[in-house]
């Protein structure tokens, strides 16, 4: 039985590129995280240790600064594609280029209702990401959010589900239901306004979580992914990941206190952890 | 030379907790992690391992879920008083509580303009804090921002410094200032509106750093502690924190390139880190 | 065009769970932390919010502290393979099971070369994980490292590989070669001394990476796959993910100060990322 | 009222250095991360953003590289003294400097009872760490140890506490004493083998821990800090923060399983959190 090299890549990822653009109104900054990983033919590279088809990880770093200057212009979606045309144009031993970008939100700060010209306030965990995946047949495109952090008070209940020798939770009509949600979506072409898409796709799903009457998170994910594809024609596909971040109604009981519903325990772990896919057919 | 027990404490940390407050027209949501430390008489526990001063670190968690129900009702820095004043009445052999909050900030959903009725989102590194420490003599209140991020693209120079064997940095009276600014202010009275004072303090502080000329970390630090003493007579004393996130000018021209002043590096390590107190005298 | 649910899945995730095992001479300690998701028929969980055939996530996690008092014995392999029959039996909904553990390793502390009756260091990264898949068709073990923080001095090169106009890196004949390594490799079958495989099979990577004259990050990796493979016919396949973590040469010429290969820059980003797969034919 | 600025500092931190010390036969592979923080005569950098007194954050962490190669030799207490020198020497405006070093730990790969030539894991949360503030006045190191997690199963009991309304622990004479051990010691003086004292210190510390019958953690970190002093006499004091990192009871009677203190929950937060300070009268 012979040994055999299966699927392989190599990259750099966490190039972290921040760029300044100055309009003449007002500066626009903009923060974000590359990822770039090549497939092709580098058998001899790990058979032989023959890097002569390698383009160091070092020279992809490189590359995505130099191209910034002139194409990180809009949107993630169209410099991550400029990258991925870039690298399978110029190393034709390259059959896929993936490239990942993540970008971080910075505001413009606000004063007396107007934007400062240059000042920012940056550091929410929510964060746009693109994919793009390149070969010889085309591209894909899947753009989405990660790590937006949603809660609902109300509209939120968990009822009717089986019971055996090991339940404990108590069934509720009216419970937080808060989740880091996780979405990406494919685009059907390449050739999109992705900026102005993120924006309604984004307020699509916040949407569609604050309006749902939710007997579980399964039906507000389905929710969520249904509205989404009727509302943009524009996306073939969408994936949802909705970890619970749970808040626990506390036992004040215990202590001949009352909680209506008021007073909860925040965990992070352990995590209920729903997910789930939601196509055209 | 006999062995001393000096200073010792002990206490519960991390407790996380959540309210909803149900208001007729919409639902306001609240998360905070309240630390709790005592200090007092406590020789024998560790002498003897005689637990009968001691106050468990799970009672003190308990005690925060149920006051919080009756308690926790507007500022951070109301409900930490309420605690401190709490562990000390009913313990008499603790003679200095100390109770910490961090609050997480989370945002109503705004649809249409309109703010919705309990869907929320959150996420954001910043936190307000408070630390209320309690002793026989009184009590004092700090209060504070921490993980608040912000960016200025200009309005930032570094120029005219020491120049030794070991310099390369290059002087510039252009760059792109950014700070995880930590800020925490003493407060003159526990009598006070915390609430609004945090709004005022921060937009004070952020003001001052959109609008400040900066030949210096070190200058900008001290305007803003300045400009906070000077419109807040609230506050006796003001201490700032302010670690560089560094993002560098990457060299374009080595490729041929022009960067003008665009396109950057954004790195977390090494970082400076400049720290200053501000005071009345 | 009809939209369709895909692929769902949910279940419970971060079940941290310890055990004590009193042996006659010694205690035995044990923590991991336990995934668990279920495949199945959920459609009206999503479509109508019917929880019928919803085992909650909370009843997940009751079980594995349930099942983990008899059947957590040895192997975390032999554990998942429990609690995924455990699932799959008593829920015929469900038409597959994925269980993930992963253990955090407690050394027992060593006086005077005897090993402490019950006292523990822990704290390092590495970790050993487990992932079984069981359907009605049968069931995939796949174990593995995580987090395996290795690092040479030297038999590390990286030369002869493409340069192009935003090459810098320079070739060299000798460097640090640093990874966080994550291996993954299946078994053939789900009747095996797992423990012991698993310190084999760690043993056989750390010297592959010891002792290989690297040419690059890629060759290394195939060594190591096929050496595991060609030592251990209990696996079909593995696969290797290597990130490295760059130790870049100092630049001390610049101070007149000779750099013999001594003084490195420890960097965490960007970082390559070299992944691959060995298989048998 | 005049406002002040009063104490105020700046300097670099997360200076990420390794070094490979090459010996005939064996390599030597040092990891550590630097902060360094001056304090002195900087109020016009403040109020007029006159750097001409700055020493460059950038150009301190050039100096720990340069100065690495031929004074990072040994203990990190001793290079720690040699950069506090250095920048006390060269700059006059300077009252104050403080230089902490943390060192990572790695150990040589051992393969058939040999330890290898130049092969490493690390990974461990363990660090050694060193603070040396440099005064006109002479110098003070305070060397430490952090992040070791260390758990005994047995000999470990919390009872005889105060209960009141809000006590719901039940007393146990038999638990789990987990903790994440951060200590840190002031030596007599800057003339010892530290890292003799350094290993020595911390087999005390662990022997202590492991073989106290302990009643409460309070009782158990006095025993720890007496044992050091009363060990090393070129420890003038010691402080001891010890978490608890609970595991807790799993209540399996619900289910008509009995837990003979077998199986545990282990939760990060809250979680219990004592320190304390011994030193010599």
């Amino acid at each position: 039985m012979k040994l055999t090299l299966k699927k392989n890549a190599y990259g750099k990822n966490a190039v972290n590129l921040s760029k300044v653009i100055r309009h003449a109104d007002y500066h626009e900054f903009r923060q974000i995280s590359v990822n770039v990983s090549l497939e092709g033919d580098f058998e001899t590279a790990h058979t032989l240790g023959d890097n002569s088809k390698i383009l160091p990880t070092d020279t992809q770093k490189n590359t995505v600064y130099a191209l910034a200057r002139e194409h990180f212009v809009d949107s993630i979606e169209n410099f991550a594609l400029i990258l991925a045309n870039h690298f399978i144009q110029y190393n034709s031993q390259v059959t896929q280029v993936n490239v990942e970008i993540m970008e971080y939100p910075w505001q413009r700060m606000v004063f007396d209702e107007k934007p400062h010209h240059h000042a920012y306030v940056g550091g929410s965990s929510e964060k746009h990401t693109t994919s793009v995946v390149q070969t010889a047949d085309g591209v894909q495109i899947t753009s989405g959010i990660k790590e937006l952090l949603i809660l609902k008070t109300t509209d939120s209940g968990f009822e009717g589900y089986i019971k055996d020798q090991f339940t404990t939770l108590k069934e509720t009509a009216d419970r937080i239901f808060s989740t880091q949600c996780e979405a990406t979506w494919d685009y059907v072409s390449a050739d999109l306004d992705f900026t102005s898409l993120y924006t309604q796709i984004r307020e699509t799903l916040l949407k569609t979580f604050a309006h749902h009457k939710s007997l579980s998170v399964q039906q507000t994910l389905l929710a969520m992914g249904t509205t989404v594809l009727e509302n943009h024609a524009e996306v073939s596909e969408i994936s949802l990941k909705l970890p619970n971040k749970h808040h626990i109604l506390f036992n004040l009981e215990q202590f001949g206190i009352e909680n209506k519903n008021e007073i909860f325990i925040a965990t992070d772990e352990p995590y209920g952890y729903i997910t789930g896919t939601v196509t055209r057919e």
